[in-house]
């Protein structure tokens, strides 16, 4: 089963298309887990015993793990064993938007796949695809190539006109068409704007998106829903980062957002 | 001191442009390293010890280290601080090619520019300049944005045209004329299209570019040199990585290499 399969399963078994993101960020962590040896470990265990049954995902975002050097490195090898013990069937996501040449692409590819496990990576595209075949070949793991961004200034680069059209919709039949021969690719598609999701669905089917940008970053979930899904009804990663972890009732948070989020599926 | 002002302090003082690789992977070390307790840190110091004398700087490659895990990421900090207490005035580059969200952004700038303590850190533009902000605010700091990348498909992406223009072009001048106001940028300049090289050099003015792509991808050195070089016959930071680390003679390929270029210098 491959990744794609895998949080489709997991989608319909728990009835959600919510991802949670541990950025688990030491400076932000409830005082009561800084008595931890690892605060990091301690809290994730937390945050996904109490909301891994609205989840079909999680993601871990590596930058906050590696600002503590070798121990938060450590932590987040013991968050994702901790997870994939508890909850094997869950997608776990490794966002390092990672774009390499060759041989240190395929370091990465081992490093995240293999030597941590994840089932999942986020990529960038701007070195093109040969940068990104180390991870492509692992034909079991998903491979969530940047398309469009929901940082503010993302337009900066990816709206850029190629031929008439914003190089986003470049990026997005390229991956569809050419580089997902291995069935294994995804996009990340900003939830802050709806025209582009919903042109993007156009360029490519049936793929599936890692949604950022609910919640605090603005995005609105009808409008994600309406013009993201697929035709299976699935076909998005909605992720919530900061909205659910740091929230005073994280179950309560990932429980309103599955049910937001299903209100408006078919 | 800033980043540039060092790394050319420090061309002049060993009277070099050479750049050394240190992608020191596991896999590819002398077999009398694998019996340390920690191999690439012991390989390390053999490497600075045999090499400073020709290096103006050092380059690390991320993925080489935390593919080992903890124990990676503590050799990656520990051949760090030796190589600062021994030749503080090389100029120390961490090549992670990042690129994220703004309060993801933050914390690896935080990871690469503080805790782990590097001058200089390669940069992905496709998220465009608000994502890099974080890095960019440390004036002191190097920021080396990727514009024309050395692997061989790097055509697919960069090469696109806007406006009748390749994208790297544009990558070059929002760079030089909007993203270096704390005059901290440097972009990554492939070695191996002289062409490119020379228009790029056209467009920054004296911008230093972290060349990649000498020796085996292919790259002449005599025509970076003549494209490359700024007014003050400087400008490049020349990368070699496993044609020296990996030699038979790691001195004497960095003795030969830095000679190759000054060669080409005025």
């Amino acid at each position: 089963m491959n990744a794609i399969d895998k949080y489709n399963a997991r989608a319909d078994n728990v009835d959600s298309l919510l991802c949670i993101g541990l950025d688990s960020d030491l400076a932000r962590l409830p005082k009561a887990f800084l008595n931890h040896e690892t605060p990091q470990l301690a809290f994730n265990r937390h945050i996904i015993d109490a909301t891994a049954e609205y989840a079909a995902a999680f993601k871990f975002n590596i930058a906050f793990y590696e600002v503590n050097g070798a121990a938060g490195w450590r932590q987040l090898a013991q968050s994702l064993e901790y997870l994939r013990q508890h909850h094997p069937d869950a997608l776990t996501i490794c966002d390092a938007k990672r774009g390499d040449i060759g041989n240190t692409s395929a370091a990465y590819a081992r490093s995240i796949f293999i030597e941590l496990g994840f089932d999942a990576v986020t990529l960038n595209p701007f070195l093109g695809r040969d940068a990104l075949q180390p991870f492509l070949d692992y034909s079991g793991k998903g491979c969530i190539i940047l398309c469009r961004t929901s940082n503010p200034g993302a337009a900066e680069i990816q709206d850029l006109k190629v031929a008439g059209r914003p190089l986003w919709q470049l990026v997005a039949e390229k991956v569809a068409r050419e580089w997902n021969d291995q069935r294994n690719c995804m996009l990340v598609v900003s939830a802050t704007n709806p025209d582009e999701m919903a042109q993007i669905r156009a360029l490519t089917g049936d793929m599936t998106f890692l949604v950022p940008g609910i919640g605090a970053q603005g995005g609105d979930i009808e409008a994600v829903l309406k013009t993201g899904l697929n035709s299976a009804g699935r076909g998005l990663i909605i992720n919530s980062s900061r909205g659910i972890i740091f929230a005073d009732d994280p179950a309560g948070a990932a429980a309103a957002l599955r049910a937001a989020i299903n209100e408006h599926r078919p």
